[in-house]
């Protein structure tokens, strides 16, 4: 028989992989602990360091003592997760959400944000997404076929150090906003609280957004995995919950965050039936169904945290964590963003300055000056963070290049004992 | 502002998901138990009613009693989990497995197949899948912008009833196989043992698949899930370990089928660096990982299974099982695939006939005559099956029609039940 096809000897990957920075040595490998001093701090990776509720946990205890909580679950989502999912949400979205046909269970949030993409980009949609963005948006859209398009939030250059300057800044402007829409613009992204600037945004900006969403008839998907750290009595606007946006808003949801539990890879998405079927029909053929014992944990955790007081306690512990990192910050005298919502914490760190002869690994050649600077603070300090101008297209970069992000999502005596190391960057400030 | 699009206030779905039957109603939905009569015995879907080794399940409590076992996991997977699969494995495949480039864990096999054709097809790249086939495999490469080719296993006709008959059928044509190989083909699935079919690949016809493999330089996905139930002293072959074949081998594997946990959602792949580095970028964006504590249960089913001989034992049961099955339809003198692997059997249902007044729900019109028969049998016999034209392709439909599968991952009091309820069918017989 012939040989059709010279052998190659090697399998090229999809192209979808070239265009996505997928094969990039990511920021997370970069700043992995193995690559760090051992008795770093890791303020770096958004994940808890204490555990979930014991009685939620419970729940999956109890389902993997029995036979069919080891089972494959129904590919939208176990009942009993779905109807606490409609009992908690059903107030907030001020309607009766169908658990049936509203409502579908995700393995995690962001394979339900990838299944989404999956069921309604075509090949060359534009997806506009605000700059810094997480860093999952961006190959999960191009391996999709769709086409990111950026608009990045401002920073005001007003700021003035301390509080008061986050409270100004990291705006969207709308007249970019409203240049970047084009005939193939499919969606628009949002997220709400913002992973890393930590705004909240308004009911106003989401008002405008919205005006826009339906003049050009866009697919909203509102990221609200932080919708329950939101400080400072500022109000979660739910984008879907906007006069005429239910019909285009895909919300998303996650369990790691509510409940502290990032790794049992629960999620959700709410929305229209013409919405929800399509992603769930993609959901379906992804990962067929989500781990059944978990599903039990989330929905027992939806189901007992009001009476428990959870999500009130866990924001009182949140706002206790943010303050130990903001009072590091003003005693330091360094610009920072203000975090109205999520547990992240942008801080400037342009003046920074490390000796000349300082030596960086290899890795970070090419690199924006932030991951300079967080290496420098990670080794000298004994504090890591996350390099911000990952979370940018390349364009874009000296945006993103004078922050890095620290995350709160710690017990407190860690909290402290990086507020106290962090004081030792006086003596590296210009 | 202009409206640059005029609203059509609904949202196409993606033209992959219109080519993949992921919109109809499959198969799954029609038989579901929610659809049948309350009192029938589920031999449809292909998931245990037993459950999983306790030892192992109490590896995911004592995960979820920690902290670090909550979180998020590294993409590619724990690093306990992916050394209990070097240690099983590598005897197995007759080399030393490396757990940071050659074994990736995923959120089910499924999810992993998924991520390697996202990792390696380019639009219009052809797959060659043989019929019948796992039913998730066609809309998993349509998604990714693959082409299925089929390659029917054809039913030998010299067939004579019982268990003699099955050992003689479903072969490979391999001048057919070779006819479908075009410059666009750029993988082969292979699934051995077999669903449905219940056939082990010989070593001879491996061989000749590898063969063409190499000529036409294809990666071949090795589907190999049901691995720890091949019957009869039959030898299971791997097919990454016949001469060549490592470098282009993707293996598939599956703690869903291996322990009785499909619930838990842990799959994995092995396979060499430059197949699993992309595959592993992929499963990153697409899941980011896979939940913590069942990869933690799955790392100890792995640790204590030798010692426990609990692969033996449950070869053992399933053996058992397997015979309560085949004599109910040996008694019935109906013909059937003898399952030399997996926990299926194909039963031929060409003999079954109902009164011509019977009424069936629309929902099987138009469907195959093994729908309306699988129907049948399920209403008026009590035992619920999945018939099998639903997993070939429109074209090659007429060759599943004769057949519905029946799964014996049940326990055994509930397969006798089965087959005495079974031995009603005889007053329908022709
Ligand atoms: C903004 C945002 N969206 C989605 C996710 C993904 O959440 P999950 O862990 O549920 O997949 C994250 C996780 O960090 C996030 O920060
Ligand atoms: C042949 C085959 N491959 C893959 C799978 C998927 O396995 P998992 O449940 O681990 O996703 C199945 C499940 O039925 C199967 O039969």
């Amino acid at each position: 028989m012939p040989a059709e096809k010279p052998s190659i000897k090697s399998f090229p990957i999809a192209s979808r992989l070239r265009d996505g920075r997928a094969l990039a040595l990511d920021v997370w490998s970069v700043f992995n602990a193995t690559n760090l001093p051992s008795d770093c701090i890791n303020l770096g990776q958004g994940y808890m360091n204490f555990a979930p509720p014991p009685w939620a946990r419970e729940a999956a205890e109890q389902a993997l003592r029995s036979v069919e909580g080891n089972h494959y679950s129904p590919p939208k989502g176990r009942l009993r997760l779905r109807k606490a999912l409609k009992e908690f949400y059903s107030p907030q979205f001020g309607r009766e959400l169908d658990p049936e046909s509203e409502i579908v269970v995700t393995s995690g949030a962001n394979e339900g944000q990838y299944a989404a993409w999956t069921a309604f980009l075509e090949q060359g949609d534009e997806v506009i997404i605000f700059e810094p963005f997480f860093d999952q948006y961006l190959p999960s859209i191009v391996f999709n076929g769709g086409k990111p398009v950026y608009v990045p939030l401002h920073p005001s250059t007003e700021g003035t150090p301390g509080a008061e300057f986050g409270k100004k800044t990291w705006n969207i402007d709308f007249d970019e906003l409203k240049r970047a829409i084009t005939p193939r613009t499919k969606m628009i992204v949002l997220n709400t609280p913002h992973n890393p600037v930590g705004k909240v945004f308004t009911r106003d900006e989401l008002e405008r957004v919205a005006q826009l969403a339906e003049t050009h008839d866009l697919i909203v998907m509102s990221d609200e995995v932080y919708e329950s750290l939101v400080f400072d009595g500022r109000e979660h606007v739910r984008f879907a919950t906007l006069p005429g946006m239910w019909e285009r808003t895909i919300t998303v949801g996650s369990a790691g965050k509510l409940f502290a539990a990032t790794g049992w890879r629960v999620g959700w998405l709410i929305g229209p039936p013409a919405l929800m079927g399509p992603t769930s029909a993609a959901t379906t053929r992804i990962v067929f169904c989500t781990n059944s014992p978990m599903q039990e944990a989330v929905a027992a955790g939806f189901e007992q945290a009001r009476e428990r007081g959870f999500f009130e306690t866990q924001l009182r512990e949140y706002v206790e964590r943010r303050a130990v990192l903001v009072d590091a910050f003003e005693r330091l005298g360094l610009e920072y963003a203000w975090p109205e919502g999520s547990y992240f914490i942008l801080l400037n760190i342009s003046r920074v300055r490390w000796p000349e002869d300082y030596t960086f690994p290899a890795t970070l050649d090419g690199r924006g000056r932030d991951f300079k600077a967080a290496w420098f603070i990670a080794n000298e300090v004994g504090v890591s963070s996350i390099p911000v101008s990952e979370f940018y297209c390349e364009e874009h970069v000296s945006i993103g290049e004078n922050y890095a992000r620290f995350a709160f999502c710690k017990d407190l005596d860690t909290l402290r004992r990086a507020a106290e190391r962090l004081q030792r960057l006086r003596d590296f400030l210009v």
